[in-house]
């Protein structure tokens, strides 16, 4: 929790945070400013101090209304920097750093970098900024940044945007499922009023607008995949593939607050008219997991321990897991969740190297997704709810929606 | 262009290049991929050879759909790599990207570094991978980025592309302003059939929607903001302010192919109803201003030239200028235009500090976007086209749309 931040960085020996990029679409720098719209940014969160903002003049308002306290960077004079570094950009740039940083009386200490930027920006940058600071330690933080251990648990603010893209996520799903199940079929293919077949891509279009209408977005798109397609897990679905009857769909959407906040992520496989017997008895396999899991979850568990347990169940129905074989394409090749907040794939992880901090505890978000994929069988199906243990230990579902496989037409 | 880029590479004495991250909303990805949703993903292009993309297992079709050279980094095997690594994630990356780049027979040589991702993670993984790699220089580019270099100019695809987004913009501006014209006035402000006041949020909400119908998503936002807001140019505007008559509107719309592909950038400047006389006199200046300089663009020229021209015509007309007081909050603040292309703002630059390479030659694609702001008096002005700098050396504005400052309310 961000109250937490303090703690975990005295923990982590860390003396400040520099947070870089946008102020949308970023993680680490939405996590302090909450919104708005700054096209380029720094923040600085020094141990035990409230985090100062960076901006340019340009965008000194928006800055302004994060509540957050600012400081303009045109006071920083870059033209005459450039000057006096000959033109070169990344000097003037660096000599920047260490003026912002020298007004919050930061020129030592450990500090951790973070935001999302250019790959050779910031190697370039920090690179020379260690060199010019040798005091200060930039430090590498990958898997264990203490902003993701930070952001592993929500505060109730945290749980209501998250649970406020939950019911626009299900309330989308239900649109999508009122729309294909009001069309004809002909052919066993799903057709408009004028005999036209209905595509995935014409979905899609329709996910993205009813979306944008309730203030969402999928900037990381949705997967939307029918048969073969289904079978292989991150298959976005091919935009021309017509909607037939009795396949699988797997229908996996994850969108965040417009411009680029809270998560929701969701799963439900689908089969337009009926199952036949085979998917009927995937989906009966995926179902049951799904259900044992839920029973199962327990706060102050390692999240690992589900993703055994998960292998254990598929692997008594007789299907292949990663567990004895990591290379595995058929049967059950991912992870069971993972946590879900201001990243759709974030801390609490679920995967066999995790460290402790990947515990169920209150506070944590993540998703429970088994699935089982045969593409070589042309099907795959997968269910997924986003799960919050609260703080009373329970856990509770943060939007509720059917689980049902089959999708009557009523066209 | 894209087929320059073995040459640029040679005149900077680069022997790879690596692009890291997804293959959306991030441009030098974006480059090479052309679409396509790869949540993470590695090229590498070498000098003379196609790229290759290294993509993860559940992402294979995907990749495979780019037409590119694919990788699987699931042939890695990260999991033995982590555990070699007794648990280091750092580590085992670096581990990872030697042995790739290895399979390449890069382990020497020059090789920059692209593409958005965490700040943290880039600065960790490519000191350690340099540290791993003595014979391997990581170079810092920053400003004089060889990939922003080649798209500096666009081949007849990239043009089509970003025409498409233009005519897509040009839609969405005129669903605007048929949306705004047709409300009712009450109190010099517009309002709803019920009579309840039409928002800058209700406006920017249709824009969002409009724009996903056309296949288009705007993720850096929309400026569109009134009266003093107006004046400060970057202010997205205040969801919550009403239309009024008579105050000048900046409406700014910068929108991309969904998925994060090409942009376009167009200006307009908007007075409902009626424009005072002091509107009218600024924006007769910017407008006097913008005819000028667009009969004055001319291929091989310097785009820093068109600033300087543009601050001297303002001047001419009494408005103070970054030129003569870099600080001015008054006047003309900012920079005549930039490149638009996978980013909204890439070179050719206008400022002051530009390159040779910052010229308008046969390829370019910029905005050219004078502008007059005076917040304290309540008002701004800003006119903005996108243009095409021909092969046969003639200017093209990618899409036509009437200048006009006053829409007169039809309701």
């Amino acid at each position: 929790m961000k109250t937490d931040l303090d703690r975990i960085m005295e923990e982590h020996d860390l003396d400040a945070i520099l947070v870089t990029g946008a102020a949308q679409h970023n993680p680490a720098m939405v996590y302090f400013t909450g919104n708005g719209h700054l096209s380029q940014a720094d923040l600085v969160k020094q141990r035990g101090n409230e985090p100062v903002l960076f901006s340019n003049s340009m965008e000194r308002e928006e800055a302004a209304r994060t509540g957050l306290a600012t400081r303009n960077l045109s006071d920083y004079r870059f033209p005459d920097l450039l000057k006096q570094a000959n033109g070169n950009f990344l000097k003037a740039t660096i000599q920047r750093y260490q003026k912002m940083l020298a007004d919050l009386g930061l020129n030592s200490g450990r500090m951790a970098v973070y935001g999302m930027t250019d790959a050779g920006a910031a190697y370039s940058i920090f690179t020379g900024l260690r060199g010019a600071l040798p005091g200060l330690e930039i430090v590498a933080e990958l898997d264990d940044s203490v902003l993701l251990l930070a952001m592993a648990t929500k505060d109730e603010a945290e749980i209501e945007r998250i649970r406020k893209m939950g019911r626009i996520t299900t309330q989308v799903v239900g649109q999508v499922a009122d729309f294909l199940t009001s069309q004809k079929v002909k052919d066993d293919t799903l057709v408009d009023h004028e005999g036209y077949p209905i595509t995935i891509g014409d979905v899609k279009k329709q996910i993205n607008i009813w979306l944008m209408e309730l203030g969402a977005e999928n900037p990381e798109g949705t997967i939307f995949s029918i048969g073969r397609d289904a079978g292989v897990p991150h298959s976005a679905g091919n935009p021309d593939d017509p909607m037939k009857l009795g396949q699988t769909i797997i229908f996996d959407i994850f969108p965040c607050e417009a411009g680029g906040g809270y998560y929701y992520d969701f799963t439900r496989t689908w089969c337009l008219g009926y199952a036949p017997d085979e998917v009927q008895s995937l989906y009966d396999d995926v179902y049951s997991v799904y259900q044992q899991i839920m029973s199962e979850l327990k706060v102050n568990r390692p999240c690992p321990e589900y993703q055994r347990r998960t292998c254990q169940l598929f692997e008594e129905r007789g299907h292949a897991t990663i567990q004895t074989n990591p290379q595995t394409v058929e049967g059950y090749v991912h992870s069971l969740g993972h946590g879900v907040g201001l990243h759709v794939h974030e801390r609490p992880w679920f995967r066999s190297n995790a460290v402790p901090a990947d515990s169920l505890v209150p506070g944590s978000v993540v998703t429970i997704e088994p699935g089982l994929y045969y593409p070589e069988r042309g099907m795959g199906v997968r269910l997924e709810d986003t799960v919050w243990a609260r703080p009373d230990g329970k856990m509770e579902v943060l939007a509720d929606y059917p689980l049902d496989l089959v999708l009557s037409i009523k066209g």
